[in-house]
């Protein structure tokens, strides 16, 4: 049965409007959220919409691997101890938390910020792919390798951490066309997820067997 | 399996936090709801804050039967083509937004704003029933029922539209006993099998009233 809608109130319905923008939220799902949030506490609901006021207006994005970060640089690329040879390119903020979850990668990463989908009008050069090339052109200069032989001499690498559908191959397929001219060592995850598997859905020790079984990348 | 959660930003961390405070929000999709709201204009999600904002600092409730109202007086009570003298009770707002969809329902309404549950600390002084006994006996005041007189000398009536649960149930009754002094009609919803209910899966309460309740079949 349809569900028609007779707000009581304008501000309701503006609300719920608002609400319901969210993905996976339809409008009645919406309304119980919006006359929830009018129970509680003035103080409360403006504790709400400040948190996500001050994400959207004050988060910064890491100069090198566009991860969300308070700062300038975020944390995991400017820990010393991390190998910054290797660079996992993923597609999102979520990817980065899972692979960190799994506790079995100790490079850096690079965020794309999407996936190449033709079909949702997103296209390489929306995507951070640009400043990907640089880093990895950085990786192989003579300076960067200079100062890897002192570290042990060790090889640059790029594991190309996309989900396993069309969208994701085709992302690895163009990256790796970018980056081949370089000499990096190119790899991409394991197998072990299922195709079709969302990275973000699967458990920590299969994505983890994925990132230490990572294979040379032949397209 | 928990969910680690190093997350790379404290406002990121923060917004989460807000958002699965939410009523059936889990962490893990306040995040995905976090970074979707990320990705959207800053002008768009001012706009959702600012929607939730409002309805929460302006909203203002129909003095007569609680309803959320853009007024003083909600557009049903404040609509002359209504009957004032059959008043609906029930819970919550979405009860009445429920019932003015059937179509079928002419009176005017009042919201409790809950229900009587000791379980959950909720006790008769905590809903509008002292509003509502307040409403009643104007009802049956000399002048409003010298006023009914010229409409065709309506009788009274209060709806208990409440939930068939012990909680509704005990709400209802608490309400009856309040009111009973005045003399007025009082009415529960009617309880049966619903429209296009199976009769093998009815519980057998429900069926049990619905014979013993019964009504004249007029095809």
């Amino acid at each position: 049965m349809a569900y028609k809608e007779n707000y009581p109130s304008k501000l309701l319905e503006e609300a719920v409007d608002a609400i319901s923008s969210l993905p996976g939220v339809g409008r009645r799902s919406a309304l119980r959220l919006a006359l929830h949030l009018l129970k509680q506490p003035q103080e409360n609901v403006h504790h709400f919409t400040a948190a996500i006021d001050h994400l959207r207006d004050e988060v910064k994005y890491c100069r090198h691997c566009m991860m969300i970060s308070d700062d300038d640089v975020c944390s995991i690329c400017s820990d010393k101890a991390r190998d910054h040879m290797t660079i996992c390119v993923v597609e999102s903020v979520r990817d980065v938390m899972s692979i960190e979850n799994t506790g079995q990668y100790h490079g850096v990463y690079h965020v794309l910020g999407g996936i190449i989908s033709p079909i949702n009008g997103i296209g390489p050069s929306d995507l951070t792919i640009r400043e990907l090339v640089a880093r990895v052109a950085g990786l192989v200069s003579p300076e960067a390798l200079f100062e890897a032989e002192g570290q042990g001499g060790a090889q640059a690498e790029v594991i190309l951490a996309l989900s396993g559908d069309v969208e994701g191959e085709t992302t690895s397929f163009y990256i790796y066309r970018q980056i081949a001219q370089y000499g990096v060592k190119v790899s991409s995850l394991a197998r072990g997820l299922g195709f079709g598997d969302d990275l973000e859905y699967a458990d920590e020790l299969t994505l983890g067997r994925s990132i230490v079984n990572r294979q040379i990348f032949r397209p």
